[in-house]
């Protein structure tokens, strides 16, 4: 390792002009769901393509079934033997609507004071993803200006689609993936844990989504006549929603469980020193009791346990009033978040063998698959590149990152461990209060440079004399 | 008794004359729905009161919140001690759309044989109920031509909202009950067993809505965010629903069955003597099992047994494909079928603490209660009112007649035992396949003729030399 302190004391020497560059690009209005600004998704693209030329890497733009993406690629002169890192970012912002809410224009930003009186950077896109995304870039800058070249090679990936359609890079990446090899994937798109301490991301619950439609009598029928010897759908998919988990919220499909494991003792008890204030978190949606898997924490719950919930359900009669209809059928949508190990395609059998074990004999069942699936992503918090993040954030924050899981998928992460076969490491310096798709979206001051000097510590830790 | 065999071939000799008053009375557009024909009410009531005045009867209309309703008394000459009888039919019909469907005018009424190949009334209100309130009518007309009075003092009491709203009946009969003094009510409005087996109805199911929802997070939630902890209304909702009925189709909630009567042995032994064909009846609804409470057939499921159905769900993402919400509430409507001995509002109470008891700690709940109540009814198969219908429909069929329940309430019949403290017989000639509400209604010349031959053979048991 290199002691990155000559390339830091540039960073803040010249942190003038790298705002400077984020400010032009957080001008450009790349709405990419927004065919009136395609225009100007293509301008940003070529924008960013200069600065990584200007860097000194190979850029262009690529077509893909969406916005171009733009790639630029760099080799240091001995190459030989050193890993590949593939850094991901997205130039697309979300729509800037209602433009009322501003405090100023979402596309010329400006530095003020938030409400908790940091500095901060407001432009739409200022945190997702245009200033992190920058973080890199700007790091790569002063490294190469100070020691000449960079200790990886490295393929800069920065796409238009992100807010609109994961389809197209997933697409892109399936057809090509000869051309990207790499030994990790770094991503600059999500928050710290608070505002003192940082955040790596390497745990992402996957989603497989199925809709189930139970059918009784072939036609709607009157509840007085018909009520009694005729099944009733409704009740019929109640009973077996009823029995997806057991009294201990667990989930009591065969199978479900298998090739879960649980988290590693050293996460747990980093997890459980965080002293997630659960009470707090559900008083915000109303609710105070963790429901949920016995046993486990809620933020375990969240980033490291699989779920089966109800995102839907109808059936008979949903107007005003009374109506003594004995339906003919009824439906739910179901989501199921996994976790590393689980495999949504199997979990979509076992559900439906499930639903037709507890099916009485007269019912039939329609089920829809069009919910799609994708894995729960682990990535091992020992890697080399987990781990050189993690002492480059201590040394940057003073405090040890918490290693964060996400309830949610992130697509482009499942494409790249899908297609390119490598892991992602997700680090950014984003704060919960920072309004990404909303108005007043904001970056700090601070996280933009400490970004900036956290990311020169991870490649300082490649580095060799 | 009387012999009512001159009566019976008086009945038979001027049955062209019966067939052309019943002509006329179809002729009336009488929709009492429809305010553009509520003028051919007026003119329909006006034809029945001449038609009771006609008869001998003191006839006349009154007001009521909606149609005229038609009230004719009759007093024989030596009254005292004689049975007070009310006669109930209505004159009001179901709206005739689609009217392409009809092969002949469904108000200009035809005789044509029916798919059976025999002779059949067409016309709207033939059997629905026009053509059964007639056989009474037709009845007492033929009695008091031979025997100069009738056995019994009479209100006959024929109604011009029953295809649209039992509201107004019931709010007449609840101010002016004290108008209406009876003993029995005589309901002509219902169907025979079979084409060859006559049947009395004594048992009506009553009914009990209720709408629940279930409040989880006060707004909805990404289910990724929140997927696990957080209780999810649809679930909650599930469970409830899945525990109102055990294993054995028998309903859970603590006091539902109190007051329940198993019914008789000699009305058990008569229905399982019908060898009702279940799977048969369940296939025409594309069934074949059946299902409900364990150890009663199907027959009585329907006609004596109550029950708890939900007639509809709803909540969260009901749209096309998926949505990762976790829904803020989940609701359905409910309808408990009650027979006699079963208090609506105790249920409505039981059921609502039943909801309580498991709903979690941090859920809400809300009920709705305007699905209204009414109460089951049962006429015990032993009154003598009951007794002479069966040994008439028996002489005039030489089959005993099917004791009957029906699983759906008929209004009127608890508005007389509610304002009027009196029971109801019902006896009809309807057809299953006479189509009431539907077009090409009918009404077979021979329901007509031996309709009013029944109703005869009812008055003679009453008649004393």
């Amino acid at each position: 390792m290199v002691h990155p302190k000559t390339v830091l004391a540039e960073i803040d020497q010249q942190f003038p002009q790298s705002l400077a560059r984020l400010f032009e690009l957080l001008r450009f209005p790349s709405i990419g769901t927004d065919p009136a600004h395609h225009g100007d998704c293509r301008k940003t693209a070529e924008w960013l393509a200069a600065q990584l030329t200007g860097l000194g890497f190979k850029a262009e733009l690529r077509k893909t079934t969406g916005q171009p993406l733009v790639l630029g690629r760099y080799a240091p002169p001995k190459a030989a033997g050193l890993p590949h890192v593939l850094f991901y970012g997205h130039y697309d912002v979300q729509p800037a609507d209602p433009l009322e809410l501003w405090t100023s224009a979402p596309f010329a930003p400006e530095i003020r004071k938030g409400k908790d009186g940091k500095d901060a950077i407001f432009a739409r896109g200022a945190c997702d993803d245009k200033g992190q995304l920058m973080t890199f870039l700007e790091a790569s800058r002063s490294w190469l200006k100070v020691h000449g070249s960079l200790p990886f090679r490295l393929t800069v990936m920065i796409e238009g689609d992100e807010e609109s359609d994961p389809a197209h890079i997933d697409s892109f990446l399936k057809a090509r993936a000869r051309e990207f090899p790499a030994d990790v994937a770094f991503i600059c798109d999500t928050e710290m844990w608070d505002g003192r301490t940082p955040a790596i991301n390497t745990r992402l619950r996957g989603c497989m989504g199925i809709e189930v439609s139970v059918i009784g009598p072939k036609i709607d029928l009157h509840s007085g006549l018909y009520g009694g010897p005729v099944q009733n759908p409704i009740k019929v998919l109640s009973r077996i929603l009823a029995s997806v988990h057991d009294a201990k919220g667990r989930i009591t499909i065969p199978g479900f469980y298998d090739g879960v494991k649980p988290i590693p003792p050293k996460l747990r008890k980093q997890w459980e020193s965080l002293k997630f204030p659960a009470k707090k978190f559900l008083g915000e949606v109303g609710l105070s009791v963790p429901a949920g898997e016995q046993g486990y924490s809620a933020l375990e719950q969240m980033w490291a346990r699989p779920t089966a919930e109800v995102n839907g359900i109808y059936g008979g009669y949903q107007g005003p009033g009374s109506k003594t209809v004995l339906p003919s059928e009824a439906t739910a949508k179901l989501t199921f978040r996994l976790v590393e190990g689980q495999d949504p395609k199997k979990i979509r059998k076992a559900f439906k063998a499930f639903v037709k074990s507890r099916l009485p004999k007269d019912c039939k069942v329609r089920f829809d698959d069009s919910g799609g699936d994708s894995s729960g992503i682990a990535v091992p918090e020992g890697t080399p590149w987990v781990n050189a993040a993690r002492k480059a954030l201590k040394e940057e924050f003073g405090r040890d990152p918490v290693m964060m899981g996400a309830g949610y998928s992130i697509p482009v992460v499942e494409s790249f461990k899908k297609h390119l076969k490598v892991d992602s490491v997700l680090v950014g310096f984003a704060k919960s209060d920072d309004n990404p798709h909303s108005p007043d979206e904001k970056y700090e001051v601070d996280s933009f440079r400490r970004g900036i000097r956290s990311w020169t510590r991870i490649i300082a830790q490649f580095a060799t004399e």
